[in-house]
């Protein structure tokens, strides 16, 4: 990290996470209305005089908007820190001695932000299966008034991984003039046709689980965890190679020998299990289906003749986009594809296609060159906004 | 097909499925005994004089022993033929006016052999979970003994793919002298943690479903159709390549928009259902777990010090191995570990990858490159054979 260490690479520290209440009705892409919302966020950093650093970070399936640092119940010495931590910090890639960072908790989520098990003020229960299905555009849009609260006219980066990076591609194609740069990272355009096969999947895991209950669990004082498990197990595979589960798991049995049954033999099984039983403990199965449509519709080139050129016609913003090269659910093909129509719509574009063994997940991890690039990219930046105020 | 085209290519017709009682008790590979157990096959052409032109088909995870051709009771013009009817046939690949054919029901199946469904002499109750977790080499014993009741010492050829692939690589090793060419498609010499994991996920869909009912659903009347349509789902996005779905579905609409529901709205998600919906009516939940468990611990070089060479030293068979370039479950590259070995071992072994945008489900189709590849190879085995003859 020693190009990265321009003060002392730290931790942002105890963080309180923040609402904000919005009492105006919101229209959705879908047509339906939300009477009023709550958004969960946290910051880090201090936002200058001219609001001209700020930083947006958008979360993907099942993230949040605690993004880095500490809650303050939470013990440093062993707790996790928030799911961002390895990039966002003081002297970090997104540097929170230069930048102010925001991160949100997407409406529809199940971290504070008005979601699925909020109470539906035409029935005083949860919504449940009544939440309307919101779109990446609905997200961005109330990002846009979190930025208006928050007295920030225009990011200096919006920034994001996966379901993320669709948030900042959207970003660029509603809002030009309120996003200076673009970083996208181990995304895609749309989803494939296999990607949409496995979040189906996930899906049918959850709703033909009897304790979903048509969605209304809550009433009934039941978690489809079966369904969560399911899903969050298959979802899993897609995060790491094939390469990264040879190397973490390859065959190794939990015992000497075969054992001639169902239970978790070999390790790969009982990490499965593990990571999908406690998914299920701490995630809304609402929020998953409803994730998972989000993912599934986001097609911004739905709108311009499926032209992805045509889509990105007025962005404004430079753009990084970043993939990795074992990451099979977003493959640096799909990356390749943003790229290629921002050149043909001839807008400011850097792409790197990092190594990278640990597929999908790479984007969370530490990886040097990763880092590296990343780091680069966002300190331009903010050379550019100090050597303006310093003008 | 013209390259094949020796006599009129067609269909072996109507064709009645056999069953053959072995009344001696069988010790399996995990020492459990079966007192007693029935084995269902059929058979197309015709045992030459001295039962040289005899070929082994060996079925993958949800196939069986109806390889080609139509049941007594169905109507050929509606019904669909046998499996493997793309390859099996008068002047076909598998040349029924030329070998005689042999194809089983793996014990343990759910189509005529004893399996989970099958009666426990011990209860007078079906197995269900109690049926003993078979492995590949108990299948190819057992394929011996059927071998033994037909009066044929040593096969032609042996052929499979995927886990029939594995079949025919442990006969080879097990049985040197039985086998005089090995045909392996599209298989693995053993599963990979993704596999493995893949497998897991279609296991825990099963066993957690409460009609499951730990496996003696036989006897609540009930089947875990959900658990099954999950398992099924899942595996067969991995015998589909991302590109052979986005060719088959693309982002295609079953109407004119997005529904903003979880209705399948996309084709790829009720094609996936409806596979897996029907799959779930004609499958045993207990096979299926039994199916998994015997490819998840296939690892014939786990006896030979984990040296896939040494694995295959006593082998005297030519070896035919064939891949499929978008195969991403069993990959080129693990056709390649086997034929790597091979050749370390110093066997005689031809390679073919076949360009195919299909993936895994390849191996059934019709690929004029392959079948041609495929027939060649078959070809020469009945020219040497006839020669032999007349000499």
């Amino acid at each position: 990290m020693s190009e990265l260490d321009r003060t002392t690479v730290g931790n942002v520290g105890v963080v309180t996470p923040q609402t904000l209440h919005f009492a105006e009705p919101l229209t959705l892409a879908n047509g339906r209305t939300l009477p009023f919302y709550d958004i969960a966020y946290e910051t880090y950093g201090q936002l200058n005089a001219d609001a001209s650093n700020a930083v947006l970070i958008c979360h993907a399936l099942s993230g949040h908007h605690h993004v880095a640092g500490f809650h303050p119940h939470e013990d440093p010495a062993t707790a996790k820190p928030g799911w961002w931590d390895v990039a966002i910090g003081p002297g970090k890639v997104i540097d929170t001695n230069r930048f102010f960072v925001v991160a949100t908790n997407n409406l529809g989520g199940c971290h504070g932000s008005t979601g699925p098990a909020s109470i539906n003020p035409e029935t005083d229960k949860p919504y449940g299966p009544d939440f309307p299905i919101v779109a990446v555009r609905d997200w961005v849009k109330v990002q846009g008034y979190v930025a208006d609260m928050l007295g920030i006219k225009r990011w200096a980066a919006v920034v994001g991984g996966s379901l993320g990076g669709m948030q900042v591609l959207r970003w660029s194609i509603d809002y030009p003039d309120r996003i200076a740069n673009a970083v996208v990272i181990a995304s895609a355009p749309k989803l494939s046709a296999q990607n949409i096969a496995f979040n189906e999947v996930a899906r049918q895991a959850i709703l033909r689980d009897p304790k979903y209950h048509g969605g209304h669990f809550y009433e009934h004082d039941e978690v489809p965890e079966v369904g969560l498990t399911l899903a969050r197990m298959v979802g899993h595979i897609t995060y790491l190679s094939d390469d990264a589960m040879r190397e973490k798991f390859g065959r190794v049995l939990r015992s000497d020998g075969y054992r001639y049954g169902f239970d978790a033999e070999f390790q790969v099984e009982s990490y499965l299990r593990y990571q999908g039983e406690s998914f299920s403990k701490r995630f809304d199965a609402n929020t998953y289906l409803l994730m998972t449509r989000v993912l599934d519709y986001f097609d911004p080139a739905r709108d311009y003749d499926h032209d992805l050129a045509k889509t990105f016609a007025k962005a404004t913003c430079r753009f990084l986009v970043m993939s990795f090269s074992t990451d099979w659910r977003f493959s640096p093909e799909r990356s390749r594809e943003i790229v290629d129509a921002l050149v043909r719509a001839d807008k400011e574009v850097s792409y790197a296609e990092i190594d990278a063994p640990q597929g999908h997940d790479a984007f969370l991890l530490d990886n040097p060159r990763y880092l590296a690039i990343f780091g680069a990219y966002m300190r331009r930046i903010a050379d550019q906004l100090e050597a303006h105020h310093a003008a």
